[in-house]
C-alpha cells in the first residue's frame, strides 16, 4: 500500500519513541509544556514529556517533572523513577501524598541561579543598610539630601539561614561587600568558609544567628523543622531594628508575628519575596505597609533550559538503576 | 612665686605645643573643624589643626587639610610640607592655583570607605540588570508582576572605568555575582584579577571597555585627560539600551549628551551619584526623568576617624622629611 506522507512521519515517531523514556508534567500551578516544550526538544531522542490528557498508557510513564502536583496526581503512573522538580525547592513534592517513595526526587542545582538569587540578596541588604527607599523618596520631591553614612559594612553583621548552593552564594557575595557573615548550619562544612564568613553550627544554631544580625536573610529549604521557623520568638532575640529579607517560603514565616515586630519597631523593616497565599493577594495589609518592599516570588528562577538538560540526566540514570544527581534526601527534605 | 593652676596648665600647654605639628583647615564649602574637631583630639600631642582665622602666626603652619579650597587659600602659608585632601579625590586641591609646588599632596585611602562604594555599585548594577524599580511601581499599585528572568548574570557584562582602591573594590564584588566584569587600565596590573574580571589595557581602553558594556560604572579621577569623557560618542558605542552608573565627578559627564542618549534609546537608564553643580538644583530636568536615578553625592564618604590617623601620619612623615604614604603624583592626577 502506498503510505501518505504523514502517516510515514508518525512511524517515524514510533520507531525514535521506543528507544524515548518517557514522562508526564504534573502540576497544579503552571502548564509545565508550555514553559519547558521548547528547551526539551534538544533531547527529544532520549525523553518525551507530555501533559496527563495526551498520555494513552500511563504504565510507560517512568519520569514526572512536577510542580505542586494535585494530591492523586502520581497514582495513575505505577513506574515511576523519577521525580524531578522544575526548582531548587521541593516542599511541593514531598507534601505531595500520592509521591511513591519508590521514585528517586531530584531538585534542580543551577549556579546561574544561585548568582541571580546572591545578586537579588545583595541588592536587599544594601537597601537596608544604606537605606536607599530614602533616596528614591527625595528623588520624587526634587530633594537633596544626604543621610548619616556612620555604619560600616563591617559594623553590620548580615545573617543567612540556609547554606546549601544558594545560602553559600549569598553568604559570600555579601562577605566580599564587607560585611561580616554568620550562616546556621548543621554542621561545620568541610571546607573552609570565605573571608568574612562564620557559622553558628547544631541545635539553636538559627537563633544564635538572628541573635547577631542586622539583617537576616532567609533561605531555608520548607521542611517540617522550618515551618513557622520566623517567629515572634525569633524576632525577639534580633538586635532591635533589624531587618528580614525573606526569600524562603512563605511558611516560614508566621505573618501576623512579622505584623507585631514591625509595629513595636523590634524589626525595622522587611523585604518579603514569598507569601503563604501567592500571588499576594490584592487587598492584603502588607502592599501598603512602607516598612515592607514586596517582590512577587522574583528574587530567582532556574533557567529552563537547566532545567531540561539535569532532568534529561536524572532520567536516564534513573532507567539505568543508577542514583541520579542532586537526589533530595527525603527524610531531611532537601 | 605660687601658679596658679590656670598658667599651670597653659605652661603645660606650651611645652606640648612645642612639639606637636601645626596645620590649618581650608575649605570654601564644608566646615572641616566642625567635621574633624573630634576625631583629631586623639592626636593632639602630635597634630594642633586649625581654621584660618584662628591662627597668629601662618608662618608655623606645616600642613593643611583641604577640601575645594578657595583659590588663594594656600598663599598665606609658606611653609607647607603637605596638603592632604579629606576623600579620595584630589581634583579641588589641584586645579587650585595657590597649592605650594612643594608640598606633598595626599588622598585617604579607606577600605571600608571601598566596600561601601562596592556596595553602593552592585546595588546599582543589581537596580539596572533586574530592573528594580519595576517591582517598586508595582507595590505602589499592589499588583503582583513578574518580569522576564531572562538575561542571566553571565551574559551581563559591566565595565568598570578607574580600577583604584575603589573601582577594584566594586570590580570584585560586581564579579562575585556572576556578571562578568571588564575594567579599563593604563596597563595590565601585575597581581591576578579575582575569576571573572578581565582587563582592556593601555589607548582606547575606556572605548573598548563601553563597547563591551551593559552597564558602565564610572569611579574615575577628575583630570583633564578623564573630564567629559562620558560623551555622545562613548554612549553610541556601547550596547543599544545600556546603562551609566555615575560615581565619579560630575564632569566627567557631558550633561546634554546623557539626555541625548537616553532619549533617544541608546542608553536604557542611568544612575547619577554626582554633578557639575552639587547639590543638584530643584528645579533641575533630571530629578523627574524616569530613567534617571538620582542619589545626592552619597555613594560612600570616607570615616573621619580614618582622614584623621592618615593625615595626622602624613604629617608626621612630611616634617621628618619622608614621602607620606597615598602621596599623589600629581602629572597624572591620582
Amino acid at each position: 500500500m502506498v503510505r501518505s506522507g504523514g502517516n510515514h512521519a508518525e512511524q517515524g515517531n514510533d520507531v525514535s519513541n521506543s528507544e524515548v523514556i518517557e514522562g508526564v508534567y504534573l502540576s497544579s500551578k503552571l502548564d509545565l509544556e508550555e514553559l519547558f516544550a521548547d528547551v526539551f526538544r534538544p533531547y527529544a531522542d532520549k525523553v518525551r514529556i507530555r501533559l496527563p490528557r495526551d498520555i494513552e498508557d500511563p504504565s510507560r510513564i517512568q519520569f514526572s517533572v512536577a510542580w505542586y502536583p494535585e494530591k492523586e496526581a502520581f497514582t495513575p503512573y505505577p513506574n515511576l523513577r523519577l521525580v524531578s522538580s522544575i526548582a531548587a525547592g521541593v516542599d511541593s513534592l514531598i507534601n505531595c501524598p500520592s509521591l511513591p517513595a519508590s521514585a528517586h526526587l531530584t531538585r534542580i542545582r543551577d549556579n546561574a541561579q544561585a548568582d541571580m538569587m546572591a545578586g537579588f540578596a545583595v541588592w536587599q541588604v544594601v537597601w537596608h543598610h544604606r537605606n536607599m527607599g530614602h533616596y528614591l523618596q527625595r528623588q520624587a520631591f526634587s530633594t537633596w539630601d544626604q543621610q548619616n553614612l556612620s555604619v560600616s559594612p563591617k559594623d553590620y553583621t548580615v545573617g543567612v539561614l540556609g547554606y546549601g548552593l544558594m545560602g553559600k552564594a549569598i553568604a559570600e557575595a555579601v562577605a566580599a561587600l564587607g560585611f561580616p557573615v554568620v550562616a546556621a548550619v548543621r554542621k561545620q562544612p568541610s571546607e573552609a568558609p570565605a573571608a568574612g564568613i562564620s557559622f553558628e553550627t547544631g541545635a539553636s544554631s538559627i537563633e544564635r544567628v538572628a541573635a547577631r544580625s542586622q539583617a537576616l536573610i532567609n533561605v531555608l529549604p520548607l521542611t517540617p523543622q522550618t515551618e513557622n521557623i520566623l517567629n515572634e520568638d525569633l524576632f525577639n532575640l534580633m538586635p532591635t531594628g533589624a531587618r528580614l529579607i525573606q526569600l524562603g517560603r512563605g511558611q516560614h514565616l508566621v505573618d501576623e508575628d512579622l505584623d507585631k515586630a514591625l509595629a513595636s519597631g523590634q524589626l525595622g523593616g522587611a523585604s518579603l519575596d514569598v507569601f503563604r497565599t501567592e500571588p499576594l493577594p490584592e487587598d492584603h495589609r502588607w502592599w501598603r505597609n512602607d516598612k515592607i518592599l514586596i517582590t512577587p516570588h522574583h528574587a530567582s528562577d532556574s533557567s529552563a533550559a537547566i532545567v531540561a538538560k539535569q532532568v534529561t540526566e536524572a532520567a536516564i540514570a534513573a532507567v539505568d538503576g543508577r542514583v541520579p544527581e542532586n537526589t533530595v534526601d527525603r527524610t531531611q527534605g532537601y
